[in-house]
């Protein structure tokens, strides 16, 4: 089965640089076989999914209402909790890693579900937000882990599972 | 986006008959190009992802547990919901129509959600269970659907969204 | 700790015969020291609430919003889990007897959620809807409880906890 | 209807300090007539809720699992939501503030699920862990309030709620 990559951050307006290392993460997600988990909404969410979907991925939107025409447009799967924010969990935990991109309180409650859950979480340092706030901070017993790039993201993922 | 189809019933041991239902729903859905939903266990979940995976199917499993390795063999996609029994309401909304074959108590709560988000809830009549005590009512507002075969499930489906 | 007794049943407008039978057994559940816990809402929830108050018990609604302001007034606390319908699954949790009045779809999943839970489920015979559905009835290796009277439900309750 | 007030932090085993503190908010909430909200486990949780005991107030335990005796014995009610960790939202959904000490991964997705939901958070400075991590931080677009002792909490709640 492929590794499940959760692509985690704002919905709504986001700048161009965020835009540009969501997607770019959402490219390399699917040029490795892995299959894009997201919260199915806009902002972060939409610019990973778009991405993955250039690379023929397979992408998978997490939302939290009970109405699948919610997810954005680069969604092949779209999962309908009904569940408000606790679909946050589903998307973490549906995750085998977690790569945050800038982000606020969403993002951050995203982050430290994952990190209770053991999971691996990487955050693209200076990409801004609680990605910043958390960066190489030890939370609990965890570190999270910090990469420069989508591309460094993705090379601690082919890592951590030697592939 | 193609459709994606709930298809319900126990865990654990079911029998034959039940188990051959499950498949060929499966197998129907799958041949169909929609994508199969299922609770991701064993039983009547794993029979009815079996069949849709031998039609080159995309299936999508949706466990109650935290760990993505709960999920039976036949899911290509694994939603580790941890949350508990409430990843019901997760698998019927994320279902354009909910399909199900006899069935427990947790079948019936899944019956019983759908109806209430306004789904198209079609049982399988003769095929035991939770599905033979309400095929053909009516709960609150809506009526429970009978099909006599999986090939008429699919048709009332392929009817009710005038593919 | 006192019993959690959960009553439910259809939210909005409701019948007087279903009404009565509410805030019956709402008083009872408070003349006996037990705990209500109901959905918050209105309807047999706000019915059942009433009644306690009325008997100085204490009242707990159970809802499935993120706003405590929109439970009914006769709740004591409020427990907002804003994760829509998989609510129904809080309430049954959270009660160690459900008794059920009539009800439609929503109230048919909380009757099977309690059972797949394995909960003592009354539900007061004659009262209409899913009740009468599934009164006497066996689901999965659980049966359905049937009791004729508000009193009558009590009693099965003092009885099955041999307070 | 009283307030109710969600006291947050680590489960298990806790150090003298952090469990003092949790017990003064415990018992500051209880003398002031509002309601404790907590995760119903140990640690922090019981050491608040044991807190407002002492000064007979109603405590609510919110806890993950679907067994209430996994409560512990300081809470007047139980909420067992069986939703694992997404019971975190309903802790602090049902929260009119929430008020955190110390704590780890599991703390920090509460003080970041209440700011996505527009809660006031408070944090005790120079409790340690998370709670360390974010006081006086800006998440999003809400800023993290700190309180330098229980008492200086409950003097900002006070203010807050304009009692």
């Amino acid at each position: 089965m492929p590794l499940q990559i959760g692509v985690i951050g704002s919905d709504g307006p986001i700048n161009e640089s965020v835009k540009n290392l969501a997607e770019e993460i959402g490219r390399l997600v699917a040029r490795h076989g892995m299959v894009l988990i997201c919260g199915g909404r806009s902002g972060v969410m939409e610019a990973a999914a778009r991405g993955a979907k250039k690379e023929n991925g397979i992408t998978v939107g997490v939302i939290p209402g009970n109405n699948k025409k919610e997810a954005n447009p680069f969604c092949d799967i779209v999962i309908a909790t009904g569940i408000g924010r606790a679909r946050n969990l589903v998307v973490v935990n549906s995750s085998d890693v977690v790569v945050a991109i800038s982000g606020g309180a969403g993002t951050l409650s995203e982050i430290a579900l994952a990190l209770a859950e053991n999971k691996l979480v990487i955050v693209l340092k200076g990409s801004g937000g609680v990605s910043n706030l958390v960066a190489g901070k030890l939370i609990g017993d965890s570190k999270v882990v910090e990469a420069l790039s989508p591309q460094a993201a993705i090379e601690i993922i082919l890592k951590y599972w030697k592939y």
